[in-house]
C-alpha cells in the first residue's frame, strides 16, 4: 500500500524512540514510510522530502529530533501537510531543549507536538488525523482505546483482588 | 455551514488568546463553533461535549487552558477526534505549567500541542488536518503560507531599502 | 472496616510509589481501599469513582499520577471530598510536569499536593484530616511523630558517640 | 464563634494574596482567625502558635509564605493539625522558590500545598476538610461548586449567543 | 565597501534587539548588510541566503531569532561561514526557548551563541573573528575594550568621590 | 574609621540593589568602602582589588553581579577573605543565571551566596561574620533582629485588632 | 579543643555529603562538632541547638539539608552566629528545591549558601570566617589554596608533557 | 607547526569532554595546544594565558568549564581573540549552571557558546573562524560537512532497505 504517513528522524540514535510510532501505525494498519532526514547535516534532503511529501501521497508527517530540534519545524515550513513533532529526550537537559525547539513555533507554521519521547502518541495522532476521512480506521482507533480501557480495568480488578503486595511481587 | 472544528476554552479569561484560532478559521473559511467548557467546574459538560463531538459533525477539537490545564487531555480521552491543545500563558510560571499539563500525555491519548498562547497556529493546524481530504481548503492554506512569505519579503525589501534606522522609526 | 480513604493511581507503574500511602495508613490503622483509575484511559470509571466516593463512606481521596497528571484534579472536580495529589516522578522531567499538572489548580477546585513521590506523606495527611474528628487517630498520629523524633535523636546520639567515619561504615 | 481555621502569613506583604482565603471562609461561614507569624523573624511566636493551635480549637491551619517559605513546614512540624501551604508569588522567580520550599517536605511532615497564590483554594480546601464531619458545611461547599458550574454555563451560553467579538467588547 | 558581515533576523519584531549588532559594527567600521530571513516563512530565501553568503564576500553571519529559533542553525547547516546566533527574549519563557533552540546544536553544525538579546556582543564577536586576519580592526576592537575599561574606571572614581546616594540621584 | 567591608559591584546599574548592603552596614555602624569593579571590563582592577583587600584592612568582601556573574567567584579566587555574593536580578532569566554563576563554585573557592537581590542580607551577613570577634557589634546585630521581631509583632497585633480589610486599606 | 564550628544536617542520609565539611575542617585544624538536627522531626532540638550555639562557644554553624530544606534558615533565625547552608542534591529535582529553600531567605535572616552538595566549601568558608581573627588559621587557609594551585599546575604540566591521550589512559 | 588554537579547561575532569575539540582539530589539521587553566585555583595563570595568547600566535581560544564556569568569560575579558565556551555537564543541574555562566556575558565581552558538552563543535567552530582567511582549511571543513551528509545518506539508505527492526538489531 502507498504510505500515507512519513516518519522521519534527525539521526539513527532517535530510532529506539521513534520506532514506537511505526509500531503503532502497524497495529492500526496505516501504511507508512520511515527514514532519516537531518535538518542540519542534510538540509537539501530535508527540503526535497518536505516539498515532495504531499505529491507522493503522504497525508501526515511525523518528525522526531533532539536538542536544537529543527527538523519538525523546518519540514512544516515547506509542506501543507500537518506535521507532528516528537521531542527526543536528551542527556543534559532531559528533552526540555527538544520540546521548546519543537513546540514554540511562530504564527503561521504549527507543529503538533507530543510528549518527550512520545512517538507512540505521534503514531496514534497521525491515525486520528487520517481517521477523520476514513471510518474503518476510526473504528480501529476506537478499538485500540477500548483495549487500553479494558487493560486498565483488568489490572484494577486484579489489584483489588490480590492486594498491592501480591500485585507488586508479580509485576 | 455545519461546524467542523470545535474551539473550547477553560474560562472566558482565555478568550483574548483563543479568539485567534477563530480568526484563523474565519480567514480560511472553515466553519467552527466556540464555547466555554471547564474541565474542573463543569466536568459533566466536558464529558457531554467530548462524547457528542464526532456525532454532531466536528472533525477536530481545539482546546485551550492555563495552569493545571486538563481540558485538552480530558477531551482527548473521550473522543476519537484529534485534539489540539493550546497552553495559555500564566502569571506566575509563564505558561510552563500549562505546557507541561497539556503536552506530557501518556501513551494512548495524544494531544497535538502548539506553542504557549499559540491559538492562531491551533486554528491553522486544524485547517491543515481538514485539508488532507479537502483540496480547496489545502489551496487556501497554501495561499495563506504564500501571503506570509510575501509579507516577509516585502518587509525585507523595505528594510534593505530604507535602512534599519528609518524602518524602526516607521514601525 | 469500611474504607475511609480511597487511594487511586493512574497506572500500575505508579504502584511502587503509591504503596507507601497504604503502608502509612496501615500503620495508623486507617481503613482504606486501593485501585487503579486512569483519567485518560478510563474517564467514565474516574467519574463513577469520584461521584460515588462520598456516598460509599470515603472521607478523603489520595490520587497519584505522573506527566500530564490529570487524575487528582479531575477527581477533585467531581467530589466534595478533599483530594490529596501525589506527583509521581517522571524520567524526562523529574516530575516537575506531574507537580505543575497537579498543584496549579484554578480557583474553586483545590488539590492538596504533596512532594514528588510523597505518597507516605499523602497517607499521613489523610490521617491528619481524619484525626480532626477522631481523637484516637490523633493520638496515633502524634505517637508516630514522636517515633520519628526519637529515631532522629537516637541516630544523633549514635553519630555523636561513634563519630561520622564509624557511623558511615555501619550505614 | 470560635475560630476553627487559623490563617497565618509570613509578612503583611502577603496579605493581598492571603485575604482570599479569609473571603472564601467568610462565604462558607467557617469561623477563622488571621494573623502574621514570621518563621524567620518570630520563631518563638511560630512555635507558640503551632503548639497551641489544636488546644484552642483550631482544626486546620493555612500558612502562606514566599521565597524560602519555611512557615507552612515549620508549623506542620509542631502540630498534629493538617496544614495547608500557599506559595506566594515572588518577583525574581515567580514563586517557584516558594512552591519548592513548601511542597517538597520530607516523609513524616506533610504540607497540603495549593497553587502559587492559591489562597482562595486554601480556604476552600480547609472547608472541605472540615466538611468531612460537618454536613451543613458540606452542603455549602457543594452549593459553592454548583454556583461555579452555573457561572460557567451562563458565560458559555452568552458566548455562544452573542459571539466572541461582542463578548470580548463587553468584558 | 563590500559587506563582510551579514545580519539577519527572523522577523522585523527582532529589529529593536538586532540593531545593536549593526551599531557595534558601525562603531568598529566593519561593513555589513542587514535583512530579514524567516526560516519558517521563507525557507527558500534562507537556503539562498546561506548558500550564496560566502560567494558574495561575507565572512561571518549573525542570525537572531526567538521561540523555536531555527534560523541560526539552519543557516549554519548550509554555509561554511561561522554563524553567530542571538536568542531573542520571548514573552512567555523569557528567551530560554530561543536559547535552547540555538545553542543545543548537534555535532557537526556549531552556532556561536551569545546571551539572550546579546546582539551587541554578536557584532563584537564578528569583529573579533574578522580581526584575526585584520590588524587594523584588531586595534579598533582593543580600543573599544579600553574605552569600556575607562568608562568603568571613571564611574568607579565618581562613585568613590561623591558617594552612592549622590551618585544614584544623578543617574 | 578604616573600612572593614568592601562592597563591589560589576556595574553602576547594580547600585540600586547593592546600596541596601551599604545601608545595612550604616545602620550597624560597620565601616565600609563601596566601588565598581567589573570582572570583564576591568580584570586587572579586579585582581588588584582582591589581592590588596586583606592588606588594607578589609575583613569581608561583598560582591554583586548579574548574568554571567563572575565577580564574586573571581574575587574569592584571589583573596583569603570570605566573599559574599549577591546575584542581581536579570530581565530575561529573573536572576537564575546570576544565582547559578555565583553559587555553583567548585571545591576550594567558596562564595557565601545570598538571595537574588539580597544585598541587605549580604550586609547583615558581613556584620554577623565580623561580630564573631566583636561583642559590641554582636549586640547591635541582636538588637536589629529584635527590632524585626517587634515590628512583626506590632503588625500582627494591628492586623488582629483592626481586621484585614481595614489593614489593607491603610497599607 | 572546644568546637568552634557546629555541623548539622537534617538526616543521616545527608552524611555522605556533609562529611566533607568535617574533613575540610580536620585538614585546617578547626575544632568542630557534628550531629543530626531535623527541622521538621525535632523542631525543639533545633531551637535548643540554635539558641545555645553561641553560648557554648560555636562561632559558625554549617547546616545541610535537602528538599524543603528549612534547617539552615530556621537555625539562622535563632542565633546571632553566621550560618552556612549546604543544599543537598535530591533525586527528583537535582537539588534546585534545596537550593531555593536555602538561598531565597527574606531580609533580616541571611544564610550563606554554597553550591549543591558543596559541603567541602562550607567547611572552607567557615575557616575563612574564623580566619578573620586568627592569623595562624589564615595561613593554613592560604597554604591550602596554594596546594590547590600547585596541584592544578602539576596536572597541567603533565598534560602538556604526555598529551591528552596518555593522560586519559592514566586517569 | 605553531598552535593557532588554544584549548583550555578548568579541571582535568573536563578532559573526557574537551578532548573532542582536539580530535576535531586533528582531523582538520589545525595545530593546537591543550592544557589546564583554572579560573579559580590558578587566576594568575589564567591572566598570563589570556594576555600572552595573541602574542604567541594563537588565533582562537576554546575554554571549557562546568558549574560556576568563569574560565571562558575571564579569558575573553583579557584577550582580543575570539573565545569559544564549552559548558560542561554537571551532576546536579545537568549543565544549565555551566551554560548560563558562560553564555550570559555582558555587553563588550562576548563568548561564543556551544552546546552543553559540545566540544566537538567548539573545535569545528574554531576551524570555521580560521577558515575565513585560509582557503585550504575552508575546503577541509566543507569536506567534513560532506562526509557528515554522506554518512546520514548511507544510514538512511540502509534503514529504508533493511527496515527499522533489522537496523536496530545491527546497531
Amino acid at each position: 500500500m502507498t504510505p500515507v504517513v512519513g516518519i522521519i528522524m534527525g539521526s539513527d540514535s532517535d530510532l529506539p524512540v521513534m520506532k514506537k510510532a511505526a509500531e503503532m501505525l502497524d497495529q492500526l494498519k496505516v501504511p507508512y514510510e520511515l527514514t532519516i532526514v537531518s535538518a542540519h547535516r542534510t538540509p537539501d534532503r530535508l527540503t526535497d522530502y518536505a516539498k515532495s511529501a504531499a505529491g507522493k501521497g503522504l497525508k501526515v508527517i511525523i518528525a522526531g529530533a533532539g536538542g536544537s530540534a529543527h527538523l519538525p519545524g523546518m519540514v512544516a515550513a515547506q509542506t501543507v501537510l500537518p506535521v507532528i513533532g516528537v521531542p527526543v529526550q536528551t542527556k543534559a537537559l532531559g528533552g526540555v531543549d527538544s520540546l521548546y525547539s519543537i513546540v514554540q513555533m511562530p504564527p503561521g507554521i504549527p507543529v503538533a507536538t507530543v510528549a518527550i519521547n512520545g512517538a507512540l502518541n505521534a503514531g496514534l495522532l497521525a491515525a486520528k488525523i487520517l481517521a477523520a476521512s476514513d471510518e474503518a480506521l476510526a473504528s480501529r482507533v476506537e478499538a485500540y482505546s477500548l483495549e487500553l480501557k479494558e487493560m486498565v480495568e483488568r489490572k484494577a480488578e486484579k489489584l483489588e483482588t490480590v492486594g498491592y503486595e501480591k500485585y507488586l511481587e508479580e509485576m
